[in-house]
């Protein structure tokens, strides 16, 4: 790619997003547009425009809000987990604002006042080669200083500078974000999963108890003074189904009202009663009147749904159970304690929140998820090694005059000179951005094949397999342009034969990661703000769909951050810009600017946009962490070999920072981590000030179609699981 | 070695050993030797020789009583630790037993009747080399199969065949041993370190507070019902060496009485006063009369002591502290669970047993641990590495020809044909095991730098350093002759070639293994049973040294089995015999015949001579286990590489076996390890009977050298430790 296509691939990104940004400050301050920029506030019960002073409608007002918003309003906005991932995105800007202020400065100009370029060129023209262009942007990176020269100790050091400002940045941010985890996790609220604990491979109970009687015969004579309670998991897909059933005949009858009422109005006062067919899809069989129908159909299903709830309670029990304590700390300091003799038997854990079990999860036994683990990672593994076959053959058709002679209807397009400019600073990286949006939710899939039991857990587990995918085929796919096959057997033959190749295939690819993380931060981020896409789909289902109040709120109900993809996306940048960062230090600037313009953003979206659908406390930031520092062991095996391939003789002077790093992981795992695997009791120790109201806690864990009509009927929904049972062991 | 050596040698070592038993059978039937081969017997105040039938003084009573006793009488005499030692002598024993009972009639039968030796020495006088002896016994072994032979699959399938015993054998002893400890930790008995918690890492407390004080709000404010004393750990070494000069004094003045009391009798009535010289050695100075000055000193030094305990306790507190909870399940739980936010503060841990304590090790900080752990690993690294040095020169000076002519003056000795056999099979051999006999206190005193707080484990780190060395040093050094500096430079370079390297050098030092493994059990066992080094030193003692009782008690304690050489010891024989079983099946029956006589040997031993020196319930099994697998690994690997050589083309079938291994140790890890690392609550549920006298259990961690006089002063000794320092704020 030469300099001019680089510059107009940066202009016209630059364009979009302004165009981006302008489209939205007119669009957000528009009231009918609210429930699209305002979600999460609108459901916090708030105001959009109360309380906020003049120029709230001025264009850089939300700017100037999300800049000045404190950490405790994101808390309170997104939830501590939203906080952690802007520490996240604030911590890898300081790490690059901190390298680029030293690096800028020193290492362009040593770069572009050497000529190695130049004299490369003149050797390959007295050989007789084709000449080489080198564009301006080569000529300020590391491919321009001369082999030996001493000026490499400039690059060297920079390696060491851009190591310990990371391992300085991280050790500050994981001290905040255990701070902040020990913060959240000590308010005097009542959070349900605080008196929680889940077991799982309850063993088989003898043949005249239930598993629920074994369960609290089990935790009471071990814990007399805390146990409060215990539920037993049950299977209850049947009764799910009911009354799922029974909730979407509900909803058609508050649609079917709506639609009566409106048709009243209209001349007609007694209106027109609606109807449908109940056939497939409703276009064939009979046409019945829908309220009346559906209303007979409830009538219906209620009794079934409580049979079947009876039966699941009595007669689906798993061997798994969450069971209740009457203190935090008893709860805390159960689920952290052995119980059985046989670890494949009880063992313990934190619940996790009541919205984010996983309950068709729990009851799998121990070694089956330890298979299930392997067979997952081995089918994540292929999936990563020959997902590179078609990207393979997609970098190949996406050289343009590939294209042209493949597709020569798009000749007329293609040969016009601005277009192919744009056409040509585009198209592969298209192509791959493309791509990399099939995988998320197979991997979510994978993820919760795993038998974990939360769903927070599940993000990090689908994140920590996109991020190998991800580093893997985009960065060293596009970088080693030869397959990853050949890669692959390079590894296994001779580990150290990747950094060599690395090494040497890195500085090519430059131009084109330049332009990779410029797409990603214009487009992406323009696009990010502007919520084009669900304002579109707001106002058409507003339009055309939605009846009922509940429809139009589901129709711009937010969502959340979307962890498992947002999170390696970032880390590709992360890696890609400290690799390059003394290869091309240019890299740098866009580093910052990605990770400057995703953090207003991002802020931007916590306070307004998005709704957390879970909160586990900061739980993702030891995931982060440790992929920081395994991309700065990627940059600091590279550059030990990219530095030794211009004949330096000192490039093993870097390599004791590969042992530096591994100490530092080590020790931050060892001093921080704990206390985000199992909750320390100093946090818990600060008592919940009223005395909690151990039946809600109880209740918010029951299932919705298992929920009894009232509250006050726990008492039955507990006896339902047990001495119904135990009354008969005669069978 | 030719066939009549080792015989002669396999003969010596049997005459040996019968001679022992008999010198054993005689003595030990002799009353006057009873502190030597029942000390145990008689510490625990029973008759050595009570309520035994007919035949007790026969000369196979001893083995009778042996075999006969249980293992509940084992756990009642040596605890459970020697009973867990007696389960791994026998669980090698079955699964050699097993292996054997195939091998021997399936492999040495299809080896013996190939011809590859005869055709090799052919070839090998055809093309005119010096041809090559071999012994009968290698007619045995794999060797004497030829290449590409169908034969090879009997080998290949023994391999699979041994490799299934063990993980069989494995299985169910680790459940037994799991079982055995489960039940040793569940008796009603008070034992204090089930009340207790190690804590370490206690921050600095504000400049008010004594550090006993802030251990006990904090421990208080987190366990308000169960907490019920603390202990702060104190530097006491200055007290305690007052309290040993007392005690020395003590000793003196017993034995100046005894003395004194004789020489009354003998015709002086007055007697004569006993007396020494204070200078150096009691050898100059002025003479004094021993009785009186003893006793001056004494009440000079009483005061002193009194005097640095309270500045101990007060001035000298150290940040560790053991905790005591008035509950065994609260201790349990309150071990495994997280106090602090961050990890490097207030690391709780199970407390060792009172007696096993290191109290200098107690006060090491988190990151001065880890430190230590790197140095020390790093010390026993180059120790294992470079004490190959010695060991190549010895081996290279013990070849007979070669002693010969360095030392002339042997030669009368050694040409003689008898003893030259003797020398030759003995003289390697020996040397040896003399070597290695210099390493054990090293490893220990190394193990002790590491910060471990309890002498169990402190035997367990040692016993895993020196199977390190064993094996790669004896094991791996003889049998790669070449030094073990080109073994490294293989294994770094190129990590498959040392398979290559093993499986060529394996064959050739089979019968040097044979040897050595006869060598051990004939002469090494026959030495223990007939305990002729401690029963020299006893009678010698006791005639000229000792005069008081005490001193005669001291001469015979028997001190404990010595895990941390004897362990080692056994998995080099358990490492050979695998590594050979196949290769050179003969092996099989040595071992047996090793394991079977060393457990017959240690259940008498245990039963009648040694005196555990701490109890750990169990504690080393999964170090033993793991170090098994290790030698089945070992084992494995060699064997894909031996059968290799053989140009057997399915000899890949042996691979699966190493995932295998590997997979099994894990489950085992999963499955049973974490009630050998934390004590579960299943366990400690069983509520001691009575109230526990709790009083006892904290003074039972008061040291020696800092314990008030009269036990109803504990309450004073705790108030030294907080309130006489934290009524003095003003400081």
């Amino acid at each position: 790619m030469d300099t001019a296509s680089f510059v107009t691939s940066l202009l016209t990104s630059f364009v979009i997003f302004v165009v981006l940004v302008l489209v939205f400050t007119w669009l957000s301050s528009r009231p009918g547009n609210a429930p699209v920029y305002y979600p999460s506030v609108l459901l916090r019960g708030l105001d959009p425009w109360e309380g906020r002073g003049r120029g709230t409608r001025s264009p850089v007002g939300w700017l100037r809000q999300a800049i000045s918003a404190s950490e405790g309003d994101v808390v309170a906005a997104g939830g501590v987990d939203a906080a952690v991932y802007l520490v996240f995105l604030s911590s890898v800007l300081s790490i690059l604002v901190f390298s680029g202020i030293v690096l800028l400065p020193v290492l362009l100009p040593v770069a572009a006042t050497d000529d190695n370029l130049n004299l490369e060129r003149a050797i390959g023209l007295k050989n007789g080669k084709t000449p080489q262009n080198f564009t301006e942007l080569e000529k300020l990176a590391l491919g321009n200083v001369q082999e030996h020269s001493r000026r490499l100790w400039a690059f060297l050091l920079s390696v060491y500078w851009v190591s310990f400002v990371t391992y300085f940045v991280l050790w500050k941010s994981y001290k905040h974000v255990s701070n902040m985890r020990a913060a959240a996790r000590s308010t005097p609220d009542v959070k349900p999963e605080e008196f929680a604990v889940l077991v799982r491979d309850v063993p088989k109970p003898p043949p005249d108890q239930t598993i629920k009687d074994s369960v609290d015969s089990y935790f009471r004579a071990l814990h007399p003074d805390t146990f409060y309670r215990s539920m037993v998991v049950t299977d209850h897909t049947k009764a799910d189904k009911i009354y799922q059933e029974i909730e979407g005949h509900k909803q058609k009858i508050a649609r079917a009202e709506v639609v009566y009422a409106e048709s009243k109005t209209t001349g007609k006062p007694e209106g027109t009663k609606p109807t449908h067919r109940i056939g497939f899809l409703g276009l064939i069989g009979k046409k019945v009147d829908t309220i009346e129908y559906c209303n007979d159909q409830i009538k219906e299903l209620l009794p079934k749904l409580e049979a079947e709830q009876k039966t699941t309670l009595r007669e689906k029990q798993q061997q798994a159970a969450i069971v209740f304590f009457n203190r935090r700390s008893a709860a805390a300091s159960a689920s952290q304690t052995l119980h059985a003799q046989m670890f494949d038997k009880w063992t313990v854990e934190q619940a996790p929140e009541p919205r984010q079990i996983i309950w068709s999860n729990l009851s799998k036994k121990i070694y089956e998820r330890q298979i299930r683990q392997v067979v997952v990672y081995t089918i994540v593994f292929l999936t990563v090694v020959f997902y590179m076959i078609p990207i393979t053959a997609i970098s190949a058709l996406t050289t343009l005059e590939k294209l042209r002679e493949k597709l020569p209807f798009l000749k007329v397009v293609v040969d016009q000179p601005k277009i192919k400019t744009v056409l040509q600073a585009y198209l592969p990286q298209l192509a791959l951005i493309v791509f990399l949006s099939l995988l998320p939710s197979l991997l979510m899939f994978l993820s919760k094949l795993e038998g974990i039991p939360s769903q927070g857990h599940t993000v990090r587990a689908a994140a920590g397999k996109y991020f190998y995918f991800i580093v893997f085929n985009v960065f060293l796919g596009v970088t080693i342009s030869s397959t990853l096959f050949s890669a692959l057997t390079t590894i296994i033959n001779n580990p150290p034969g990747i950094v060599n190749m690395l090494a040497s295939s890195l500085p090519g690819s430059a131009t084109f990661f330049l332009t990779f993380v410029a797409l990603k931060f214009f487009v992406g981020y323009g696009l990010e703000l502007s919520r084009l896409v669900p304002l579109i789909i707001f106002h058409l289902k507003r339009k055309y769909l939605c009846k009922t109040e509940d429809e139009v709120r589901a129709a711009w109900a937010p969502g959340d951050l979307g962890y498992n993809t947002r999170v390696p996306n970032d880390m590709l940048i992360v890696t890609i810009v400290l690799c390059y960062s003394v290869i091309a230090p240019l890299i740098i600037p866009f580093g910052v600017a990605y990770f400057a313009l995703g953090w207003i953003i991002a802020k931007n979206q916590v306070l307004r946009v998005y709704v957390p659908s879970y909160e586990s406390n900061g739980r993702m930031w030891p995931h982060m962490h440790t992929r920081i520092i395994a991309a700065l062991l990627i940059y600091q095996i590279t550059m030990v070999g990219v530095i030794l391939l211009k004949k330096f003789l000192y490039s093993p002077v870097l390599v004791p920072l590969i042992p530096i790093s591994f100490i530092f992981a080590y020790i931050c795992h060892m001093r921080f981590y704990p206390a985000f695997a199992k909750t320390p009791l100093e946090v818990v120790q600060h008592n919940v000030k009223d005395t909690p109201n151990m039946d809600a806690v109880y209740t918010s864990y029951i299932p919705a179609c298992l929920k009894p009509e009232k509250l006050e009927d726990v008492d039955i929904f507990e006896d339902a699981q047990s001495h119904t049972t135990s009354r008969a062991p005669s069978i």
